[in-house]
């Protein structure tokens, strides 16, 4: 499997995934400046990759900058990387959780200091793999066997630091001795279930087919889904979950149909400073990627168009939120609060 | 507005609705066979519209035929024909009444046969198009003032004779005097939504904006949407609606949100012989369709694809089905019937 992100003596390495699956080419950040170009045009995408590359954005721009004024220059490269997209939170807590690392080791020599935000970025990376290889084995448990597994646009290891969150408890499913196959929604405008998600699993040797996303509510009405697993790209303390656009769709499908509704996140994902998803900013984003696919046209010029890249699913279609800490059900305002007091 | 199919002295004309909106082309179909192969490929499509394709289908293979072997020549033609596409009931509707006019006229010398067959199908495109304008009279006054009116696939000019059931609707609340603007999805894999819905609307100047599928639940959501509206490919006795994949999803999505679904189609679009759209056969159409976007791969190669063309909307998400001959209601078993048997 390829690498999603990765520190190295060049800059910060990622494959872009705004290339894939016909071109597999690397897009190395040898700035800060570049780390935010790569969040803004989804070179790298995922909530929990994002906030990977958002600490070793704020690393490399530190390990860039003039010793003598770093407290400015650190709120300058924090604020161009929180700028760039509006929705994920794991950007922001990537970048506060850097913020506090920087504070705390103020006092450090420059190079020390700068190699412990290094180190602390690097960091990130391996304990979010970690993470997702606990909310697989927390989740495997809950996909039924012998049936399809449902699942909206990439919540694999490239929306991460590697195995993935949603499909992560597919692959600890299928490690774990199910028979199961995958339905993956193309998720237009970007395809990132078609390029994605389908590139990634049958790298795997999982049996993976895609479909449309207008199509998912028809097989979920069919009866052979087992259940729905999704990422997330924020979710607030009442348990409304903010995910690519669609998701709200599938989870009114799902619940219409008896279906299970899975939302596999790390708890770095949960917001609890928001009481409900409503009071979550939604990014809109440009109409090309609407009117046009890979560069050809789709709809006649000047074809006005909505965009918004992300929906809120309330917390009433969520059946289960599977963290690396366990499984939270409702009244989730309580049992998310109590999985982030667990020490 | 373009002309969607014309008999013409060189043959069956129709825009080639494969290549809208980028490329405005003809395709003319020289005998049965071309029409055949146009319904299959989809250069015409919408249940109405391969209605009138398939009677001219039938009326230029009687023109072209051996006068001395017509029976067996009007089988052939119509089964070939009538294989084209499973779901659209019109296709087999437009073949039954060509047929039936041709036993009602068989005692005619060959040339007048002939000449009552050609006819006949440009009587059935004409009264299309009056029947759309009657489906808009019937459909104005339900669709809501100062709201946005959510439809899926295309059900306009395009997949009819002319004026469209779903966007004849639209326009004829246009007419009356409601401020209104179309949503439109785009419709996946074929798109015709991007190009077909969005085209035709901003030709006659009606406000529409693209959106793609999985963001039609976000907007149902939101409460901007007045109602839906879409047409149908055949509608059991019991009101069961076979249309466009994705049409179920969208009347889930309106029903959980309390806006009204409508379905705008002419009495040739049921079927009483069905008594449940379990019935209904649905197409599953070819891998490449969703593979690939304008011959553009959006996938990796070789991804095994599932790709029904059409879903069954249960009766119960439909708020009304609008005819030419006034608005049926639940329950559909009686208020259908009730219609149909209107002299």
């Amino acid at each position: 499997m390829i690498e999603t992100i990765q520190w190295t003596g060049e800059g910060v390495v990622m494959i872009d995934q705004t290339l894939l699956p016909n071109q597999q080419e690397f897009f190395t950040c040898r700035d800060y400046k570049d780390v935010a170009h790569a969040i803004r045009t989804m070179v790298i995408r995922g909530a929990p990759a994002i906030g990977v590359a958002a600490a070793m954005g704020v690393a490399i721009g530190i390990a860039q900058a003039d010793p003598e004024n770093l407290d400015a220059q650190l709120a300058v490269i924090s604020a161009e990387l929180a700028g760039t997209r509006p929705t994920a939170v794991n950007l922001f807590w990537a970048i506060d959780r850097m913020n506090r690392v920087y504070r705390e080791h103020r006092h450090l020599a420059y190079e020390a200091l700068r190699d412990r935000l290094i180190a602390e970025a690097q960091l990130v990376r391996v304990e979010d793999i970690a993470i997702n290889t606990a909310i697989g084995r927390h989740g495997a448990p809950l996909v039924p066997d012998h049936k399809t597994v449902l699942t909206h646009c990439n919540a694999g290891a490239l929306a991460t630091a590697g195995y993935g969150t949603a499909l992560g408890v597919i692959r600890a499913a299928v490690e774990s001795g199910k028979t199961i196959d995958v339905f993956a929604d193309e998720t237009r405008p970007f395809l990132q279930g078609a390029r994605l998600t389908v590139w990634e699993l049958q790298q795997d040797g999982i049996d993976v087919k895609l479909i449309t996303d207008n199509m998912a509510g028809h097989f979920l009405h069919s009866g052979q889904i087992g259940c729905v697993v999704v990422g997330a790209d924020r979710i607030a303390a009442n348990g409304d979950v903010a995910n690519k656009i669609g998701t709200y769709s599938v989870a009114v499908l799902a619940k219409e149909n008896n279906v299970p509704f899975y939302v596999a996140a790390p708890l770095s994902t949960l917001d609890l400073t928001l009481s409900t998803g409503d009071q979550i900013p939604i990014e809109e984003r440009a109409a090309i990627e609407v009117t046009h696919v890979f560069g050809v046209p789709v709809a006649p010029h000047d074809t006005e168009v909505r965009n918004p890249a992300f929906d809120v699913t309330p917390n009433r279609y969520v059946t289960a939120i599977i963290t690396e800490r366990g499984v939270a059900r409702a009244p989730y305002i309580e049992s998310l609060r109590a999985l982030m007091e667990i020490k």
